[in-house]
């Protein structure tokens, strides 16, 4: 369920007269993305999309990820473009909080994923790995192994209320990642939250990635285990090892992964794990009354760590 | 807020292979409607509104109101227009809900209507009351002076919780229109909602009327009571008499009223707000824990009411 700020039409007229995208026909707040709010917007010279920022993104980051979009688009790679205004600048105010327009993307995002939107996935993953290349912005991950254990103290003792034992397991999980977790593998500027909500498809082929405001600059392969966990999984929670496979081999058709980096994957399957489980923990505990947003079952990341922590090679996963 | 149900890809398009409107190439739920789920579907072909209907709905009713859209679209009333599937029906069954789409209606509504939104309104409404002569469906107004005390019973213990007074009040104003309530003026069909949500303008010219589930057989002054409720009161609830005058002056323009009409008008401007202040007083006091919906506060149409008691004649309203 999405934040919405109420816009006036009025202001969004104002806004848009600063655009050479046409007179405004009609807007509608529409249910996608939990961070902002986003409107659909017809013009007589098309439909956009508009964003509203809200507290959750920090301003600091915006040109970050609006610049980024626009590298990929150059580069081929599908993904909303940020509209500019008439004086350049691709960012505005509109209702007292940043706003930026975007190309409208067709495609949907498929529930329940079969292998062969993994293969269009890992092929459309390697292919964004590539194109992020000669973008001049940085953004440090501020979800990895460094901020895990910050996290985790927010939520530790309260841990267990969630499942018996689940402090400890982090714990262990924790001081085992730290120790060992990579830095010399290839890095670049990595999606970090490609799950499938964030994947369009048409006619079960990729047609567009949205949602870029998790980007960073990371190790590549950490966003294939991001990938895994998001797109591998069955509902029941079981590994299916041919999706999984779908999903490197069309990486692998685009960017070969180095033997470091496949060595490294059940590490980073379970760091990536980790993450999620932390952040859902945290947002669990911390629901606000009478909040809008139901947040995600942390248990869910718990299992799929456990998973990745009983596996031994790449060749578990179909490599 | 708008409900939400979850509509599979595959189900959606299983849905449209039933209509000649193009291959699906986006859909996005949008933030309109209380009563139902509404998305917004993009074909090869063009822009549609996807509906699904729900509980709040009687599907006994959905005949009438999708016969009235079509009604009102064949003579001249802009307002969504049902599409055909190829067996001819309007209505078909989607995620376990009868569904519908529609056209799109281009424009946006106005949250502080002017004078001469006012005065659209009236022009409008009067054509919608012509138009729907000779529409072969009727419907009975189960919120008219017969539903108000079955209404009031369910609330009354608790109104006074709410604002002292009220009780008393409600069961004065109630037993004194249900004494005098008119029953020989001119009656037809009538939109029953024409809030200012549901009314679409374009560069201050009305460019269509949604949300025809109130849409019902009664007087058709009361529809106008409905609309000087709804749009002639300023936020601080003083009424705008140069609003009014242009809303009647726009209706009379189209279908002049008789004598007994406007005699009629504030007993039936009062008993307007009698229903919708009935109808928020229940929806204030019967708020489910965790409900997505935040309740209009009642006391608006309390003070409406008030109001319309103290009016002589229709002159108090620019006639």
């Amino acid at each position: 369920m999405a934040v919405y700020t109420d816009v006036s039409n009025d202001a969004l007229e104002s806004f848009l007269a600063g655009y050479d995208i046409g007179a405004l026909l009609s807007f509608k707040g529409i249910a996608e993305g939990v961070e902002n709010s986003n409107y659909i917007l017809r013009t007589d010279q098309g439909t956009f999309i508009l964003t509203l920022y809200e507290k959750r993104v920090d301003q600091d980051d915006l040109p970050f990820f609006l610049g980024l979009m626009d590298h990929l688009q150059k580069r081929g790679i599908s993904c909303p473009t940020p509209c500019r205004m008439r004086n350049g600048a691709a960012l505005g105010v509109l209702a007292r909080r940043p706003a930026a327009i975007f190309t409208f993307l067709d495609g949907f995002s498929i529930a329940k994923p079969q292998v062969l939107h993994c293969g269009e996935l890992g092929r459309a993953l390697g292919r964004f790995h590539l194109a992020g290349d000669g973008f001049d912005l940085s953004r440090v991950n501020a979800l990895s192994v460094e901020g895990w254990r910050p996290l985790f103290d927010l939520s530790k003792s309260r841990a267990n209320d969630v499942q018996s034992g689940l402090e400890q397991d982090i714990a262990t999980t924790l001081f085992a990642l730290e120790a060992d977790w990579p830095d010399t593998l290839p890095r670049g500027v990595i999606h970090a939250d490609l799950f499938p909500d964030n994947v369009f498809f048409l006619k079960n082929k990729l047609s567009g990635v949205i949602d870029f405001y998790f980007a960073c600059n990371d190790m590549l392969a950490y966003d294939i285990a991001i990938c895994m966990n998001a797109w591998c999984f069955e509902p029941d929670l079981s590994f299916n090892i041919t999706k999984a496979r779908a999903l490197l081999r069309g990486y692998e058709s685009v960017r070969p992964l180095s033997e470091d980096e496949k060595q490294a994957l059940p590490l980073l399957a379970r760091g990536s794990a980790l993450r999620f489980l932390l952040t859902r923990l945290y947002d669990w505990l911390d629901v606000p009354p009478g909040a809008l947003v139901i947040p995600h079952n942390p248990l869910e990341y718990w299992r799929k760590m456990q998973f990745h922590s009983d596996v031994q090679s790449a060749a578990e996963y179909g490599l």
